[in-house]
């Protein structure tokens, strides 16, 4: 039953990788890009540990017009260089329609967050661009407007969409946002996308982060995406919510063992 | 209480009208504008009845790719031909930045549409415009994430800024959206910008509105944006919630009324 | 058009006096029951001021076991006692079927707290007892969920059912709970019962009471359950949100004010 | 890491059966008891697939006074006699005061109903008898009141509480309720209690449930609680959400799988 499913879903290729297909794909890395030697150092750990794409944003999308805004231009000029040191696969925010096609140009996969999921004229300039695109669900989008807002991406003309659950929110406060696996379940039920998951700011804690990964990859997940930051203590923003290198490298192979037991691999 | 509450508050002019002083402002006027004929007969009407601003949405947000856009820079320019005729001052709802500038010549009032309260691109463009500007609240913004936006537009530039509660979302379906006067009420404790309601979209039906009109102002809204259109069965966008003109004419006099049970007038 | 609506509605008679009627109908009183002095005291104030039901819970469902849970029937017989020295009709919670017949004796109006909107065992108990009972909302309950609960007070044989809004849980904090006029003027118009309105518990903050009472008239609520405490910092429970009398003085004319506006009385 | 939490666990026993330790235990059944017959046939094939408690509610809460209220006292006797045909543990809900002694003698395992998790007076009586008790979360609880309910057990002198998360309301109607797997983590983390899940209320459709029994298992849960009928289509209620016996068949050992995964076994 498993395996039906994951026949019909379509893949999705980020430079060779394909997202979608028996493989469960891990993305990780900071939230905010900080400098040139933190790509490098955490891209090379990352990549020993099996990691495939690094996640990193140069364009911050704050809350408060006072928090630290993202290096911009200079941090996407970082992501690429440091690609070539560490070799993996690399994802970024895209926040401007004026910037798209410049971080199309930098990195192998863009990513729309959640406070962009109906902004419709981003939506569009992206889909213009020929690079694959992560579309975060807002936290209070209902499945069909997640589904019609990949529909404004493709109908656009990109049909590279990975669609990304990171939690909803609710009443409930315990968790940053309620990791909703039941609509990513229905999602992928109702949609030929790849699905993954952000554990990371659904949970908003990193002593949560390890249970949802393995939840997301049971309930069937394509990949996740995960925060993971050398010294989370001082991460110029989300450090609580960050895992360790060291952490990952004891998660990976539980992940693997979760992948292995619903009949697919990590 | 009440009138202190008011000497306090921020007044934003609107051509020469100011919002968030003793008057209580009508703003009202057709979802989408959908042709010069539609706002010289309408503003004609609603000017006779006691409104003072003429809402009308050239660039549509929506949900679907495939549903309605708007008339775009061609309704633009009815707006500002039939501001002539029916002499009321006119808002409409910027999506793009790089539409602001264009908007900004054509209109009295600029609208940020709640999904893009936190789109911190336009926001900042936005706010390097110098007419006033509608911050609606997000379906699932916390009092703090929309005073934060305000932030932005201040921070980067533009005080005139008005906050307008449209309601939340949540589990409830009965009404499109929870009207949540609640936390417009704190958000006037909480800051000095001017605040008003639209009752029409937090309802989404025609019958609630009337109800929800005089509650705001009862809660000590500053103004309101409703939805009119004179057949609403025909409306390109949301007619289940828009008032004909007729209703307007009944309810004006009612709202008046509630405004003097609470020390102001309209 | 608001005064058909209020035609329609089947008044419910507690003690002498009709609910649902032109009348707009305020009661008040502490959270919880402290003694039969502060009954006493407090019901002489609240009578001169124009308040028709005292209310005052003798039993309380606390979150935890470890939080005072009220006085019980020692707190009911203040409750009838304190009625010879004040006059006012008086109401309070029940909260177990073994209680429904002592507390039914005792006081002229019950009250179904929201916890127990769903405790269809006290429901039944309830419809068989003959006073008058308001049936507050869940912070949970859809509108058909509530009515629903109103059908078997009614199908169990107890037709004299007031509906309580008192604010939904939401993702919003501001409040301790989202008022939902959307929702309460829906139900008038889906209901002939009649509708009052605990703006108290909806604000959990004193400062945001006062508006939210007059929202609630101006929307067409048939009256105020409203919490006034001598000393809100010495209350037992729930002080934070407690008027003073001296507030319940000043608000008294003012929802009169409001009442009037849209053609009622109080 | 996952060994040591384990480690911490309280075990509680039901008959002689460990919940909260290494073993991960299946509960399933009907909805609502329906017969004598269906207990019998159901519990065996149950009982050969590795399920160790059978569910069944003789005394159904429903929304409406109009549906099916469960054949009580009878289908009580119905449960422990089809018991011994089948060997099962059994299991089923109280939602009276009254009924709690005489639910009590028949069953293994009471269940408090999550409209009930707020019952103050039934989470007293229940506290009073001997025999293990699972405590649903409302869906309008947070983390801290499901825990302050489970103390209310404790405290009044009954410890064998297990807790089971079903999903919470949110905006999402795509499944019945959001399972928070989140915050069912985070209460791992916070309790020494055993947590299970009940995925079949949570998704509210059959598709969804294999799923999520998956990630739940993944995510830590002590053991599932799934809705199974032979005939879903006839079932009184909730048959839209209930698997097949063959259903279960395919899925627990897969369930089997995801469990040695995360260092337990089923």
């Amino acid at each position: 039953m498993q395996n039906e499913a994951i026949a019909e879903r379509q893949e999705i290729r980020v430079g060779g990788l394909p997202i979608g297909g028996e493989q469960v794909v891990v993305m990780a890395g900071p939230c905010a890009i900080e400098s040139f030697d933190q790509l490098v150092s955490l891209g090379k750990q990352l990549r020993e540990m099996g990691v495939s794409i690094l996640r990193g944003s140069a364009y911050k999308p704050r809350t408060s017009p006072y928090s630290f805004q993202g290096f911009g231009k200079e941090a996407l000029k970082w992501h690429s260089e440091a690609k070539k040191e560490h070799g993996l696969l690399i994802e970024t925010e895209v926040l401007d329609t004026r910037d798209v096609e410049l971080v199309a140009e930098h990195v192998d996969l863009l990513r729309i967050g959640m406070r962009n999921m109906q902004n419709f004229a981003l939506l569009k300039e992206v889909a213009g661009c020929k690079k694959p695109v992560i579309l975060k669900r807002h936290i209070s989008a209902t499945l069909e407007e997640w589904l019609l807002s990949a529909e404004y991406l493709m109908a656009y003309g990109n049909s590279q969409v990975i669609l990304c659950e990171r939690g909803i929110r609710t009443f409930e406060t315990t968790t940053r946002s309620t990791l909703d696996l039941g609509t990513m379940v229905a999602a992928r039920l109702g949609s030929q996308l790849p699905l993954i998951v952000d554990p990371s700011h659904a949970a908003g804690k990193r002593e949560l982060v390890a249970p949802l990964s393995k939840a997301a990859i049971a309930a069937g997940a394509d990949g996740l995406l995960i925060e993971v930051h050398e010294c989370p203590s001082e991460a110029v923003c989300d450090g609580r919510q960050a895992l360790l290198p060291s952490d990952m490298e004891v998660l990976i192979p539980q992940l693997a063992s979760v992948a292995t037991a619903v009949g697919r691999w990590l």
